[in-house]
């Protein structure tokens, strides 16, 4: 069908590619604390723009971290809402040497725009305040009531988004949520995100003499906490990648007999997986499941390292006094972040060896979340990237956490859209992040006919 | 007895101790790339400092690394001749933020002088040289030859030497050597060291995935480097601190009866050990043996840190491409380096877990060493530390390592007087390094004595 939104945003492409590059050249990383005034400056880009292309009420939302962004356009009588999400923070960019070209200089090679947070969730983000202008540059108004949300902490765990979607404030109040910050299953597949895992990010401390000490003169009687470290890492998992946490596996909902059969007709070639995607010997996870169930409906452990001691060039012969082991563990429906921290904690203090004292924290935690298929707007989305896309939509889950998605549900009874046009080899949180060019452009068109047809 | 040397070093005491400050000044870490100028700088600060008390040929000796020093007088004819030896690198300071005054600005505490090196070893080697210009000053001659040969690459496997020493040069004759690196086994107590770990310092690298990886999307597949590291580091040694490589112990010579009576003698508390110096919950290591025989005569392994991955403040949910574990094992007499290294290596590849692969690195190595108590230069270092310091001297062993023991022994056939003056708890290698004042000025006072006893 013809869209003059669609129109207006194919004309404007150019414009809105170059906008884009300039919001990805702000550092807005936000777990490093020198980057909090690009953090800042990042939503003040996006309350400016907002501003510019119609959206009323557009604030910035202070929390105890970086500010939510917050708009809205409200004159669709009879119409149902939507509160659009997504994040302009993005994740540290090491390893730095590993990037072909600067991580904030947006670079465009092989049909594909290269920086940090290109796909995850800025070249996103900015795909939905796009939408939005096209809607409003063609039409004068929008087809649906549109609230706009956007945080600064989703890669540490939004916890201020968390905190004020809690406090359920009135300015929140909507029929359903567009999330995009998901992938398509495949290049030219239209796809929506129906499942997410959920996650507990903890630290374990493990300390042993008080101070560090020479491993020559000590070497033989003092505890070496990176010793005790990777012991008790090594009775976390099994070698088949069980995790040997005791009734860790307990309250699993697994998948229905239906989506696993619609899981098993996807376009997945492990072998292909395994090389251009991972890039590894080979693959490891639990044995009797297939990658896409250890990936989307199994829970995981995984440890993203053990800072302390010394790390240097060369060699220092030291045995240091504590040592750190950043763990995170994937949850999948049924399962709790209350519940599974709990566990993995007592296990932690049961299995720590003699000589050193342990501390097990919670960093942040997201709950798993499944979204029934058959709602209005699931279907609405379907309608609209089947016809942009040319081809049938299919479900999938992503073995990630959007914890925002979960929150939504809980506190103000939203059942979210995930529609999302990454790719699977994006690169997302690792070097030489990207975005693919056309569906930056082929997302603001679905986009654009999704709000169409969910306000019909 | 009086000795005109020993008076001058009295009257020049402060000056001695306000020189030893410049020289703690120098930051000449040499495991960091970028204080090799300081390196040279601590160099260049003796090179002068010999030539100005009256040392002849004082030149600068260019290694690979950081470079040499040497200095000869040679007119004493008939005397034996003795190579002086010490080092001027230093550890790094990390973790800087333990120190209680700045590691490279020398404060004065409670009778100590607290800087990175005060005691390791640039305050040992201003006690060779202040006692070499008492001397001199005193004398207008010295009581035997001398050669002085101090390195700048000892915290990082002292290649340079070794490889200098191993081509025996000329002016490498001597008929023992003086090495001033090591401690009393208690204050007030004059010790000799008579036996050495050696070591071998490797890097293990493990690598999963060819890039770095989300760990939502791929947790469940990808293979996790620092898990797989664990798994390796938990078995390379048991619960009880048993080294699991095989072979690993089999070539070990242990200490002789006589020996070990004569460690049961010594005023050793090991609750007072394990409170005082290591400060943990408790002590670990291997049963069967005392602390003594663990830390001296006993091979152990320390892991030192494992860098990769993420290290930073807060979260970051990665699946890193890679890890390393720096690991040492501490050599005893009978076990060679080449031997251990082979034993470790085939070990680990052996036990590594599939998905990965791995790479084990040699960074350095140092042989163990016994020196004879019955020489004519440790009677003559025991007469005059008996006398300085009112006690009869003891016998002990270090668990460290100072490879160019082995290297004087093995290339140029000479036997090491093991002559040093720091204490347990001096914090070699770790934060609040100190060298204690009494002990400086006793050790030059000892110095003097021993070389004049050894020219006898």
């Amino acid at each position: 069908m013809s869209s003059p939104a669609v129109a207006f945003a194919t004309e404007n492409h150019p414009r809105f590619l170059n906008e884009l590059k300039n919001l990805l050249r702000i550092p807005s990383i936000s777990t490093l604390p020198e980057h909090k005034p690009d953090c800042r400056r990042a939503a003040e880009f996006l309350v400016s723009e907002l501003k510019r292309i119609g959206i009323e009420n557009v604030r910035i939302i202070e929390t105890q971290g970086h500010p939510l962004v917050y708009g809205d356009w409200l004159h669709a009588a009879g119409k149902p809402t939507v509160l659009i999400y997504g994040h302009y923070d993005v994740q540290p960019t090491d390893p730095i040497d590993e990037w072909l070209s600067p991580p904030f200089e947006p670079a465009e090679r092989n049909g594909n725009l290269y920086a940090r947070g290109a796909v995850d969730d800025k070249g996103q983000v900015w795909m939905q305040v796009k939408a939005l202008e096209a809607l409003l540059a063609s039409n004068k108004s929008l087809p649906l009531n549109v609230r706009v949300l956007f945080e600064g902490e989703e890669e540490v765990g939004g916890e201020g988004i968390a905190d004020y979607v809690a406090s359920k404030p009135a300015n929140l109040k909507a029929d359903f949520a567009l999330v995009s910050d998901t992938e398509l299953f495949a290049p030219g597949l239209p796809t929506l995100c129906v499942g997410l895992r959920g996650m507990i990010y903890t630290e374990l401390e493990v300390r042993g003499a008080k101070t560090d000490l020479h491993s020559g003169m000590y070497g033989g009687a003092a505890p070496n906490p990176f010793t005790a470290i990777a012991q008790i890492i090594a009775r976390l998992k099994d070698e088949n990648g069980h995790i040997l946490i005791p009734g860790f596996y307990d309250d699993i909902i697994p998948p229905s007999p239906e989506e696993l059969a619609a899981w098993r007709s996807l376009p997945f070639d492990e072998e292909h997986y395994r090389i251009a995607e991972v890039g590894s010997r080979q693959l490891v996870g639990e044995s009797g499941y297939s990658v896409l169930e250890r990936t989307w409906a199994r829970p995981t452990l995984d440890v993203h390292g053990i800072p302390g001691g010394f790390t240097g060039a060369g060699a220092k012969t030291v045995i240091p006094a504590k040592a750190i082991a950043k763990v995170s563990m994937r949850l999948v429906p049924g399962m709790t972040p209350t519940k599974a921290f709990a566990q993995y904690k007592s296990y932690v203090e049961k299995i720590a060896p003699t000589g050193v004292d342990i501390d097990v924290r919670l960093i942040h935690s997201g709950d798993p979340c499944l979204i029934p298929v058959n709602n209005q707007y699931i279907q609405a989305a379907t309608q609209a990237l089947s016809e942009v896309w040319g081809k049938d939509t299919v479900f999938i889950r992503s073995g990630g956490s959007i914890p925002i998605v979960g929150d939504f549900d809980r506190h103000l009874g939203l059942p979210s859209v995930m529609m999302g046009f990454g790719l699977p080899d994006d690169n997302i949180h690792a070097p030489n992040e990207k975005f693919n060019l056309k569906n930056f452009e082929l997302g603001i068109r679905s986009l654009i006919r999704f709000l169409e047809e969910a306000g019909r």
